[in-house]
Order: C-alpha cells, then sequence, then structure tokens
C-alpha cells in the first residue's frame, strides 16, 4: 500500500446524539443504536477522548476508546460503560478529541417503528 | 476535561427544510419533525439568531435560541413560536447566526408513512 | 435582519444521484425522488446552470434554475424538463454552478417500498 | 458545456463501512448495499484505487475502478471482487485514492427490514 498523507483530523463534532428508547427486531444487530465509527489510517495507534455534551448538565467523559493503526473502529454510544452509561431517550452532543488524526462518520439505527431508519453524516472536522 | 479550541463556526446554513404534514405514531416523539441540533462546547453562553428563507416570500425571523455554555440543544423547528410558527409541508431553508462558535446538525423525522424515515447531514459552515 | 457575508459557494456537486423508478403512496408528496434543495441568502438574484453526468454517455445540461435573492428554492429532479427529462432507475451524478454564492443540500426521497426512506447529505461545494 | 474548474479532491474517506447481511426485496435493485458514487467532472481520465480498513487485521487492497472523463461511476462494495470480495456482515472503512480530482458520495440501502432504509453522505475530503 502507498504511504498516505496524514488522514483526518484530531477533534471532531457530532450535534445530534440520541439514542432511540425502543426497538423491533433481533439483537443486537436491530437494536436502536448511536454510532460513531472511526478510522485511523495512519501508522501509529490513537488514543481518542469522548465528551458527551447534554441540555442540562454538565459534560460526562473522557471516554477512553483506543484505535489501533490502521484500523478501523465503530463505537455504538450505547455500549460505553466509563465512566458512566450514556442515558438512553436524551439529547446530547459529541466531542471526539482524538491525539493523532482519524476521521469520524455518525450514523443512527432507529428500529422503534418495525422497519428500521437509517441516518449518517460525516462528523464536522474542527481544523 | 481539558480546555478544548474555539469549536464551530457562527454562521450555518440548512438547505433543506420541509415539515411533514402528517405522522404515525406515538406523540410527541414519531411525530413528523425537522430539527436543528446545536452544541455550544465553549465557555460562553451562545445566542442564536435564525432566520427561515422560503421560496415565495421574504424570510421570517429571528427566532432567538440561546445556548447555554457546554450545552447541547436540540430544537424542533415545529417548535417554533415567535415570531410566527414555521407554516407545515412547505419547502424552506435556514440560516443560523451564533454570537460565539457552534456546531449545527440537521435532522428530520417523517412518520408520513407507518414506519419512520431519518435524514440527517451536518449543516453547512460559512467559514 | 442583519446584513450576512456572502453565504455559500457557486459550484456544487451531488455524486450519488438516481430516481427510484416506482413509488408507493400519494401523489405528488410520496413519489419517489431525488432533490437539489439551494438557498440563496444574498441580495442579487441567481442564475443555476445544473449539469447531468452519466457512467456511459455525455453529460446532459444545461438546466437552468432561477433563484431569486433571499429564496430557497427545492428543485425536483423528476420534473426537469428542458433540455431533456432526466431518465428514471439510473446512475447520474450532478454539478450546479451559481453565478452568485448559493448553498445546496441533496435528499432522496425512495417509496419503493411501502414505507418511505430518506437521505440527505449537504452538496459538496468546489472552493 | 463551459470548462469547469478542477473538481474535487484525490484522497477520500468513508469511515461507517457496512454490508447488510439480508435483504427483502427484488434483485438486485433492492439488495442491501454500500456504494460509493464518484464523478470524474475533468477532462483526464481517472484511476481510482480503493482500500478496506478492517477492525481486527491489515487493510485489503487495492481495488482498481477507472472512471473515466466527465462519468459517474456507482460502485456497490459488495461487486468488488479483486483481490478479495469484501465480507459482509462486517464493520469497516475506506480508503480512496485517485490520480486525478474526484467527488465521492457514500450511500447504503438497508433492506433487512421489510422496507428499505437509506443513509447518505459526502465523504470526507483530505485536503
Amino acid at each position: 500500500m502507498t504511504t498516505l498523507p496524514m488522514i483526518g483530523c484530531t477533534t471532531w463534532v457530532v450535534a445530534d446524539g440520541y439514542i432511540p428508547p425502543t426497538s423491533t427486531g433481533p439483537i443486537p444487530e436491530m437494536v436502536s443504536h448511536d454510532s460513531v465509527c472511526m478510522l485511523n489510517a495512519g501508522e501509529a495507534d490513537a488514543t481518542v477522548e469522548l465528551w458527551v455534551f447534554f441540555t442540562d448538565r454538565d459534560p460526562q467523559g473522557p471516554y477512553v476508546l483506543p484505535v489501533p493503526a490502521r484500523r478501523a473502529h465503530h463505537q455504538r454510544i450505547n455500549d460505553l460503560r466509563l465512566p458512566a452509561a450514556v442515558p438512553i431517550g436524551v439529547d446530547y452532543s459529541l466531542v471526539l478529541h482524538s491525539d493523532t488524526p482519524i476521521v469520524v462518520q455518525h450514523t443512527r439505527l432507529d428500529s422503534r417503528q418495525p422497519a428500521n431508519a437509517l441516518m449518517s453524516t460525516i462528523a464536522f472536522p474542527v481544523p
């Protein structure tokens, strides 16, 4: 594989965070969830710190997520546990800070009604 | 939490605004809606002015939306009341201007047919 | 309304164009369609030229779309007629060129199956 | 058609790659799939090299995709065969590198449940 330039940014934002509180269909694939999908295309391992911002209280974090060199890591927000689970059915936003450049995409699967809905966007890269 | 740089921009655009006029499912969560999800990750409170642009008449606004420091605020367009409600079933676009940097993501839930559809995108940041 | 800076860019790209060939539900709102949603937030009227690129033949256009000053214009690709209709069920891409800055968002409603699906993204702004 | 400036970038990233493993509806149009939709609006043919990054093993590629001058090319990831098929039901990310500027949009159709879901985003352009 040809050597690539540094790919991505070190700080990313997802403004629309929300874990739909109910689900329809088989577990775990059809459980309603919010995900941050991260690519570390570089040669150095990345440590990502994720913070959750809420409407009515101080930010919660950091959630520490290792993303090895030349690896993808898709993280369901539902599965975060330390320092605390992210509440379901609650509005939030995310800030991710990595010690080496990564790329972040935000995706939600919502299966509250019996045919799942999807949405996705590249997150906002902070220059 | 480590001190973050200023995150975001002060002017954002959503070009595809539309509130689907009908809904299927429980109120309020499954009511068809358009939302602007805003994050103010900074240390200063933000005041956001939102303007609605239409196809056939002058822009309507400003809608004044406070977003406190270090807080998320997800605003359904359906719920805006002052200076006037945004009409449903009508094409529009949005310009948001904040007095301090924020990040904006646009999301629509469309439950006109009995399984909701979702779409989302980071809004366009004006440099 | 406070005077805004020039908002947007003059050239925009949508890479994933496709009009789903069938539909479920009432006409016209649930007819499967691809749209480009444009905002001209400026003080000068815009003339937008849209070109359609295909997999196996030369680009088709220009489709000339006026977007008045301070107006939104949501254009279904299905409804374009001059110089020729855009074929349905065929892969394409779009390039839009405006004589004054605009913002473009691309949205598809797909109602081939009896619960509509949506997707949307801010188009790619050419610097 | 008026001569356009060089449109796009040479390196693009899709962070959320996933081919849903099951489908509902007619083949091939409703088969669950991930696509990269590419536009080469320029006057020179492009050769695109696509690499697939995984969670637990080294990147796989390059997949070599020619995109002729002034042509669109929508590529289902499901259909890639050389050097090897991309596994279904597995998390991945994509890096695309082109020898001339292109624009890339990522779209997924998920028909695991009997009404398809869609998601789309302009990919991340590496400056």
